[in-house]
């Protein structure tokens, strides 16, 4: 049975998960933000959020029109999104291992320290899942532009703990 | 045993699965379309094609070179050609659940809607396979280029079904 | 009880694996190089380095920066680097299987052969490890920046022989 661990760490740093994003139609997004299959879940690119859900500005590329202290707070961001996610998919965060992080920034010509902005995310999920479940894999890399142009969008892939946590 | 029922769906809607396509030379390409261990299932990235297994015209940026909906089509002749090489490989594409989906658009720099490209992709696979088999996290996103100047590059995950399809 | 077949055939083509790349400050990459579940390995992005464990010159662009020949070293050395972060973590090379290669290009706006470039990655896998436990599915794609500059960055997963190699 769950003790709410990870959501007693969001609300111990006053953070609240966003609403999920709702596309303006159907087939705008054609796909889960979250496909389970057994004790593997795969998690849909996010971006950030503001707490109603629609898209958190600024948008843009890091390196002009976000500094990189804003593209640390946009992949921050992204990773209550992604929690956001989870938990509207009937998951228990309590039962989550992080394992694959695959970070994306919207770059600047001129901007290099992909791993600095995608720290926004892995610092908040380290804190909140702790060394052991909240360790992972991760690249953070600089790519030509993302959807509606979001400054950061990050997928991954977690483990289930079947058996329900510890 | 198969009964044949995505490729009966390609049958009714006219659509042929092309060659696989076949480097210059057997150093160019040093990796296989289709990596299996157990039930998982890893498919390299992979481009449009014609029905001969040469890329498929137009290249180029997405935004620039070619319209949205150009881009549309080079995604959905994208999935043909991955199907074209899961049956090449000898998978029984009634076996398969489609797992991750990550769609990479060669995009102009102006150009934001790389779901919509993408979702020439998505549409395809979950009109084959149905909304339980079909189902894929994914993300789309804007590269600074792709091979040859291909528009559209997707890489998959998949699960087999071991025991045969129901 | 591993041979050592795969670090043999590393001495025998006079390769030394480098350092293992160690971060200004613990903050900087708050995420381990090798993440091990089971039997399951997720590889973070490596890029090429130098036997001391910094970041290999030349740093840059290929089809601008580097040419595609120097590309080719920047992904061989790039190889090395993840086996050297396998071996860190207490891995034995000789229970390996590749599965997945996601090669990125750090690219100049007119080249696209990342292909050629990260078949330099894929060339010595395949040379040290076999064309069973070697073969892996692969994208090879162009970035529009890459960490600190570096010209490649690749990503991988792996499967562990848990019963040890044969």
């Amino acid at each position: 049975m769950s003790t709410g661990r990870v959501l007693s760490a969001l609300n111990g740093r006053n953070l609240v998960l966003p609403a999920v994003m709702k596309p303006a139609t159907p087939d705008t997004f054609p796909f889960p933000w979250v496909r389970v299959t057994g004790d593997r879940i795969f998690v849909s690119g996010h971006g950030p959020l503001t707490p109603a859900g629609s898209l958190a500005a600024p948008l843009g590329k890091v390196g002009s029109d976000l500094t990189l202290d804003e593209g640390y707070v946009a992949a921050r961001l992204t990773a209550l999104a992604m929690m956001a996610s989870l938990v509207d998919a009937k998951i228990d965060l309590d039962r989550l291992t992080w394992l694959r992080v695959f970070g994306m920034v919207n770059v600047a010509p001129t901007f290099h320290n992909m791993p600095a902005v995608i720290n926004g995310f892995s610092d908040l999920i380290l804190d909140l899942f702790g060394p052991e479940r909240g360790a992972h894999a991760r690249s953070a890399v600089g790519m030509a532009g993302l959807p509606f142009g979001i400054p950061v969008e990050i997928e991954a892939e977690l483990l289930l703990d079947v058996a329900g946590p510890t």
